[in-house]
């Protein structure tokens, strides 16, 4: 096994990751099952939208000049259009009742609101003047043919699927959900959904599977015994068996005895770092195999979740095209200096709270007494990346905080 | 049909609709399958994790009184612990190799780190002092067994899930998920999923089953005519055939001559309120059938998202248990002073963005000429909202904006 003595810092390591990235295919969904995905492909509509010009609220369409002049003290009066003519032109001094979301007649130009008017006997008395375009929705004011209205890279949200029926688009090119291969090293672990009983039971596969969210496809491939053999056959069947794009290895990343997976690496393709200036999350390693990324991760759930965040995060949205990132980050100030060490990277759990008085938002660290401390993790409103030139950030600083 | 003339304030509107809340069933599920579920119980740890001390670092178990005088110009001398004797006590001047999450051999209580001792022929020479309990991770850090370790109400987000796995609850009660009947009514939709051709593509009844998430279960139920018996059919099926916890109609809400939704259910059950003050969204109704919550919302799409999040999103939350939202909010500064109009309330869509300059987190809203602009949604962040008794909101305040 190679040697890797030395941490490399997070951004090294991250150009090293992003630069192995292979982007995964192109599948066509309908787009009602889109929410969630990476769009590939930017959509322009075919259409305007609204496809013609029509009625922004309930009222009459009128043409605006006929009621010029219209007060409540001086009435104006509007002759309702035969029924069975709504096809002809409105004629001047007519009016049609039309409802929010109807096709404007012929020939308007305005919508009077009900409130402004008085219908009795096909006649209308209105009491105010409305100006050309009043209450009119008017064609390709939403969406112009030949608008970009969604781009590649983007997560769909409810909106957009909206936009996407909208403008009839049924189909949609989205990525296909890369297949990430998830395998817990340990002869302690046990599966908390199986029956047999170990040690300490297996966290890490379940919460690296729920971390992906919609983007990628976790494929959990089990326990793996910490031996050369175990381990070598099932990272060999995570690529052949599976087809996983990416593969995750947590536990037995460290540098100690039990610790094959830096082996079974070399062996079966390269080691590209074993070791970031990360804390938590240190041993976390990185190799190709077959062209395909797989991470070495630590065995701690908490210093697993960091790495996941600072490395394997940013390998799946990039696999996905995601442009923007699939975590929010929002900005407080801080309320208890963030200590921090300068020369490595840290990986803060923090809790937001706004004060009601001042309604400035704030973040404060949540108090651990070890990087294994998952409930550090489940007390939190999200965390904070202290960069490795920086010294802790002082109360009173703002710092951008990646929300869960 | 009842006439609502008056409109309601918000706040009214919300708790006559949270009064006619019915909390949906509880469900048990593995706890893997339960990440965006709303949890139904307090979870309580029956065990400590860690179930045992173990070792928080790779190094060296040792007694740390062993360790007191070392430096690296006066390293101490440890023995290697025989193997096969790792049941019995550790006895003093004795060391045996550990690795990350190992439970700590007996007799010891600190982990002296790898760097700070040189190991040769089962000799540890070690060059700097530990304090008892150092690098240990102790029984019961994490959780200790009688704890609340996540609470009822609480959406499960990954960690929770690897909470869970790590105390061997492998079976969790989640609220089940309310199936809610979704109804577009209009003689001018057509399915943007048929192969049918109309004036405009039902845009609601998608829109509405992607806001919801995991919470909820969205029952499309279709298109329905603008009549009152094909509305009264599609409403009673909704009820009997989808057993829908709550229903939500949009379109056919306003008070024109095609409304036929406010007869309906007032023949069917009670309409409680029809005609709320906010912008976008007034014709917003509400009623009880057979003591299932019916909203009427107004079919334009933007309008129906604004009364989808202020009235019918609470209702969803309150049905499923949920404490918390299952929208995030974060404040910012307003950039450009957002008008309002005192007696109603407003729903604006927003723009966040962060100034690199200054630190701060800016909020600025969408210029839109119409709420039926499904693009100033897309092109949001997320949305403010306006209380009825304010007239906007200034340059330079602080508010709470909500993420999509």
């Amino acid at each position: 096994m190679k040697l890797f003595r030395t941490l490399i810092p997070l951004r090294e390591a991250q150009s090293m990751v992003l630069r192995h990235v292979r982007r995964v295919g192109v599948e066509e969904v309908s787009f009602d099952l889109a929410a969630g995905r990476v769009l590939a492909e930017d959509i322009i509509s075919e259409m305007d939208s609204p496809p013609f010009n029509r009625a922004a609220m309930d009222g009459y369409a009128v043409k605006a000049e006929d009621t010029f002049g219209a007060a409540p003290d001086k009435p104006l009066v509007l002759h309702r259009r035969e029924p069975g003519s709504e096809s002809e032109e409105l004629n001047e001094g007519e009016y049609i009742p039309v409802q929010t979301g109807m096709p404007m007649p012929k020939g308007s130009n305005a919508v009077l609101m009900l409130e402004y008017g008085r219908e009795r006997d096909s006649k209308l008395e209105i009491f105010k003047p409305v100006t050309p375009g009043k209450n009119v929705s008017f064609k390709g004011e939403d969406v112009r043919r030949g608008d970009i209205i969604l781009n590649k890279g983007r997560v769909l949200r409810a909106a957009d699927i909206g936009m996407l029926a909208s403008i009839g688009k049924s189909r949609v090119k989205v990525y296909k959900r890369g297949i990430i291969g998830i395998l817990s090293t340990g002869d302690e672990l046990y599966d908390p959904k199986g029956s047999s009983k170990g040690a300490i039971a297996d966290v890490n596969s379940y919460v690296l599977a729920a971390l992906m969210g919609m983007i990628a496809k976790p494929s959990r491939m089990g326990i793996v015994r910490d031996n050369y053999d175990a381990l070598k056959a099932a990272i060999e069947s995570c690529i052949t068996d599976c087809d996983a794009d990416a593969i995750l290895v947590s536990g037995g990343s460290s540098v100690g005895n039990r610790d094959f997976i830096g082996d079974v690496v070399e062996d079966l393709g390269e080691m590209i770092f074993h070791g970031v200036a990360i804390r938590p999350g240190e041993p976390t390693g990185f190799g190709i195999i077959n062209e395909k990324p797989i991470f070495c991760l630590p065995g701690y759930p908490v210093s697993m979740i960091a790495a996941f965040e600072m490395l394997v995060r940013p390998l799946i949205e990039a696999m996905h095209g995601l442009k923007g990132a699939m975590i929010r980050q929002v900005f407080a100030v801080v309320s208890k200096k963030i200590p921090s060490a300068v020369g490595r990277t840290d990986f803060v759990r923090v809790r937001l709270y706004h004060d009601e008085y001042d309604g400035k938002y704030y973040v404060e660290p949540i108090r651990v007494s070890g990087s294994g401390i998952l409930s550090s993790v489940t007390r939190s409103d999200g965390f904070v990346i202290i960069e490795d030139n920086k010294e802790g950030i002082e109360e009173g600083e703002q710092i951008g905080v990646n929300l869960w």
